[in-house]
């Protein structure tokens, strides 16, 4: 540390993350739900993966660098560095949960990051004011008991105990209690472990883009601004079983078909937006019964639109409508539509986007400013703290899937970075 | 029997099958597989309900009836009353299993049928000089193993042991040969067990229509002409799954929506032919990952195409390819095509046909002829005795469903029909 005594400004810019032992965590979580046939991970909450991925994250924390961690009602993990003054925590953190057959980046790179970040101010025992915490969120992505970001939505209140407690996995049947409570964690308790306003100094949670905008503009690091609106309605429509010999064509009701053409018109109308912040996808279909030589009966899928803009959002709606009447008259079928998600567009906060530029401005590394357009826990710690993100390059623009990679330098320069962000706000806030 | 002295021709006409008996086996065989939830019945190959059903059968010939019964090696159920000649057997018969959530009578009104009129003769002391035998097929339907009509296409020699040995099941993936061998029979003798010609007089199936033709006509019975031919293929697209929220429309390659477009363009074909005799369904479906924020990377489906005209088929497969090379081109996606059932249409035996015509005329029955449009298993027999066909009225012409029904006076009207069809053949046929 020679080289770092001139000025505080020098000293703190000169702390550096330890990118090998970086690396090595990140291999060493990637094995937790490892698919050899596809080459992809996968880690749904209530998993053995995840109760794996739960046990090495404890004994990273608690063995390795020896600081007390904490398992709240939802079993979102905490881990928390005491501050010198009795001062609400900086929280940096993401989760480690996957999608089936994702990668080893999406959640897992910001857990393990504010892990990194944590190690080394401890180990270069920079006393901080702020405690300083890290959380892994539980059940970020869908997982078969049809709850995403289960963890932040959980605390921030917009999930009661009333409706957890009834949740079953659409897999075995098993309740998303025995699930939690596996985990660690205890359904019972989870209104009176809610966050509070105040609680949380900041919350900050750097996360891969998983979209091309940085790839394409060779960027390794992005400032998010907003977070996109996410809305899913499960729709079934309901058709007629009948044998597929003898039914004939104009007899039929047949609800695939239909599904088919519900999902053209969807697609179509979304193009026509002809906006990058404007998309919608059917990534869920289930066909009853589902057999070779029977005219389908009836059709579940899950429908979604993203976008930041309301008024997008409202005409998507009317939209929505409007072609599932059409689709009702033409094919003679009964659609019913379930809201499963509507969750608005938010805005980061102003002061963590500025301290997110001074931290890079530090290290003289160039960025840009984007809408994410992804959900991410971020979006629902808003309420109660300071919230910002910062995001880091997909090779590609490629997650969710095998290919999924982030280069080992840009992790290093987000590292550092979300460093100098705590140092910062360590300073700034009270 | 006092009124049945005058002459051989009235004699015969007054024998009657028991109705009321026939009704209570059709209700006992209802109950295997009866599925409580849906009202319909759950009874494919291999599972638990068809081994019970099995079990009930066996009982009803061996010890309700007395006659002696005997398990081929693909685990068909034959039950033999002796002639007396020396003469290849008359066969009576259909199947006893169900689609998923299928009906009580689609194969099972066969074999009860078959059975009643063999325990008419028997308790009659009619004497015939071919014996008189019943079957039931093993797996005449879709069947997790993913070969229907399994027991004729394999007495039939159109499937071999080679190929039967390595077919396991798509839910558990336990194989065949375990669950023919559960059944009763065993994989290893498939290829000695197979049927010589002339080793059947004749094989004469009564099957419900499964279409509206007899009920919009009000008809009872139809006499089958022939069979339609079935062609289907397992085709696989394959996109490219990437996030749902991060990837924008235009660089999407979606499997599903290109399934969406390919059913569409193959529906718009098939309803174009313009015919009753031209059917195509697309009736299995399934999506890879199937994850709501997911772009589906990958869809499986199983396409149906039907037909007795082979000239029209051969223009489907052209149409078909057009299709594929179209969706590949616009959706930048993969198809790969596997032709999984390739059956011809097949004529019933003149023979046969005739002597059905006789016994309806006897009875003063009026009836129809057409073409099935559903496969059977007769469709296998005919290359190996003289077959034919005899249709009962589906209400409604419902079949494969919950709602599938056939009226019990039209079901009295094919069994007494099929009893004198049985006394003509047994004349005619040497």
């Amino acid at each position: 540390m020679k080289a770092c005594i001139r000025n505080q400004q020098t000293l703190e810019t000169c702390y550096q993350i330890n990118a090998g032992r970086l690396e090595n965590n990140l291999k060493s979580l990637a094995v937790f739900g490892a698919n050899q046939e596809t080459g992809g991970i996968d880690r749904p909450f209530g998993s053995e993966a995840d109760l794996n991925a739960r046990e090495f994250l404890q004994a990273l924390w608690e063995k390795e660098i020896g600081i007390s961690t904490r398992m709240d009602a939802i079993a979102n993990m905490w881990a928390v560095l005491s501050g010198c003054e009795s001062l609400p925590p900086i929280v940096l953190g993401s989760h480690h949960d996957t999608v089936p057959n994702g990668g080893a980046y999406d959640g897992a790179l910001g857990v393990l990051l504010a892990t990194e970040v944590l190690q080394t101010v401890k180990e270069n025992g920079i006393s901080l004011r702020h405690p300083l915490t890290v959380v892994s969120f539980a059940g970020e992505e869908p997982n078969p008991y049809g709850l995403s970001t289960l963890g932040s939505k959980t605390i921030s209140g917009k999930l009661g105990k009333d409706i957890l407690i009834k949740v079953v996995s659409k897999i075995d049947q098993s309740s998303l209690q025995a699930a939690v409570a596996k985990a660690g964690g205890d359904l019972e308790m989870v209104e009176e472990d809610r966050l509070r306003p105040g609680e949380i100094s900041a919350f900050l949670e750097c996360h891969i883009e998983q979209g091309r905008r940085l790839f394409d503009k060779q960027l390794a690091l992005g400032i998010v601004t907003h977070i996109t609106g996410i809305y899913r309605e499960k729709i079934t429509i309901t058709g007629e079983a009948n044998h597929a010999g003898t039914t004939v064509m104009s007899d039929r009701r047949d609800a695939l078909m239909a599904a088919s053409a519900f999902s053209l018109e969807f697609e179509e109308y979304v193009k026509q937006c002809n906006s990058e912040d404007v998309v919608g996808t059917i990534g869920s279909l289930e066909v009853f019964p589902n057999a070779a030589n029977i005219v389908p009966g009836e059709v579940e899928l899950i429908l979604e639109f993203r976008t930041s803009q309301t008024a997008v959002s409202k005409q998507f709606i009317r939209e929505l409508d409007r072609i599932a009447e059409q689709i009702e008259k033409q094919r003679k079928v009964v659609i019913r539509r379930e809201v499963i998600l509507d969750q608005a567009a938010v805005a980061m906060d102003r002061q963590i986007i500025d301290v997110l530029n001074k931290s890079l401005r530090k290290l003289e590394e160039p960025c840009v400013s984007l809408v994410s357009m992804a959900g991410h826990d971020a979006a629902h710690m808003v309420n109660f703290t300071k919230t910002g993100m910062l995001f880091v390059q997909s090779i590609n623009g490629k997650s969710h899937c095998p290919e999924e990679k982030t280069d080992m330098r840009d992790i290093i320069k987000a590292g550092n970075a979300l460093l100098q962000a705590v140092l910062i706000l360590d300073k700034e806030l009270n």
